[in-house]
């Protein structure tokens, strides 16, 4: 199959969570990643507004290249897939249906707990994806999670005993026996070993990143672009960053998401 | 002296326990406040942003009659002073110099430590304020403090672990005996109890947000307008605020800020 050409495209660090997992599942294919650090986070932002950086954004790597075009960011998935699948003329894949589609395939009960960000909870675009695929979800907003990260706390006492608050106050009532805990967040897999310790044993962890990545590979298999001439598979990935904030500061904090040092990065201007 | 309207600007919340500071000090004053809450944080953007979204909005309250403006920001106050003074024509007073000058007061061994957000602490503009009083600083960036305050954490086990953990990293090497705390946030003065509990006991606390009120009271008693017709003395205080995100968030947020609830919210709809 020719070697293909994906666009990851962010808020700002945390799709590298994603990214981290693609280049895991799918080593032989060429990376493009835009961080729109400069205007992050969509959270706060309208749908509206939310949908016209998507939009830039993702344009800006299909004009560079990208073949097929990740959408690594639950606010953006949840507020804005639409206007970017009507802009973009290659496939989008965006990370809610994917992890929802997965906790669907893992949960026996039919009962998931999901957490995320205030924004995303706010969205329900994790509960309506669920209860589409017949499961009863419960949503809990962690807002302390994402600053956590981004402190660098990812295996802290501090981080350990927020996270069991918050799931305390999902893992009860009806839900005590849940049996699929949904990270609705890129930045959570960071907070994996933590969360695997406070979660209830009896609850699997699906994790929207290696969900995202699944679909995608399997996404390549169904539509293979065509067969590349045996050197081309040889060539080392490739991979390029573009941020619309500081280049520098995106190298450093970005290597803590994506586990390995970030080199190609340049400085990307969208108008405000 | 005739009754003041003063308008106080924040990119958000935090900027209410400036508000509640100066209504606890100058009650006979009208009051008109403007939160950015469409468009915070302030802290990623850059300075010329910064610069443009202040002076909308404290053009947007001298419009509506604010006769002094207090930028209660302290973002807007680091990066943006000098642009609002230039595009106003009523008395500007930010929250940096008002807390660097209380600071100069109480500390008899010239060294202050001081506690603020990332961008706050990264544009040194208290550091340039207490070094030209002739103070020694040790900053420090302790950005999980202000998620703490909005998710309600104000008294909680977890915000007293975290501020002792920022407090240990500051108060130490040659600050130990550091004898101030300057308080470097809007947001912080919730946290009071907890860092008294937290701070050495030899360290003062100051509070920009407290400081601020007192230059405010001191340039109103110093210029004060006219004298004011009794009746309109008595009258009880005026309270509009002015929110870009919806109205009945910044309702429901306000209100744990300024510890009374607050009612006459309008929302404002600045250009992107």
């Amino acid at each position: 199959m020719r070697r293909p050409t994906i666009g990851v495209f962010d808020s700002g660090f945390g799709g590298l969570t994603v990214l981290k997992a693609l280049l895991e599942l799918i080593p032989v294919a060429d990376y493009l990643y835009f961080g729109d650090t400069a205007r992050l986070p969509y959270g706060s932002k309208s749908a509206q507004t939310v949908a016209k950086y998507a939009v830039e954004a993702t344009q800006y790597l299909e004009q560079h290249g990208a073949g097929l075009l990740v959408i690594a960011c639950n606010t953006a998935t949840a507020l804005a897939l639409d206007p970017i699948r009507d802009a973009s003329s290659v496939p989008v894949i965006g990370v809610v249906d994917p992890g929802a589609e997965r906790a669907s395939m893992v949960s026996e009960n039919r009962k998931v707990a999901v957490i995320g960000t205030e924004a995303t909870i706010g969205s329900h675009a994790y509960l309506r994806a669920l209860e589409m695929r017949g499961l009863e979800a419960r949503e809990k907003a962690c807002p302390l999670l994402v600053p956590l990260v981004e402190e660098g706390w990812v295996d802290h006492p501090v981080t350990e005993q927020v996270a069991r608050i918050y799931l305390e106050e999902v893992f009860t009532d009806g839900f005590a026996n849940a049996d699929v805990l949904l990270l609705g967040c890129t930045h959570y897999p960071l907070l994996k070993p933590v969360l695997r310790r406070v979660a209830p044993q009896h609850a699997a962890i699906v994790d929207s990143a290696e969900s995202t990545a699944q679909v995608v590979a399997e996404q390549l298999r169904l539509a293979p672009p065509s067969v590349a001439p045996p050197q081309e598979r040889l060539r080392p990935t490739l991979l390029r960053f573009f941020a619309t904030d500081s280049a520098e500061k995106f190298r450093r904090l970005g290597a803590r998401f994506l586990g390995r040092p970030i080199e190609d990065v340049q400085h990307v201007d969208l108008k405000e």
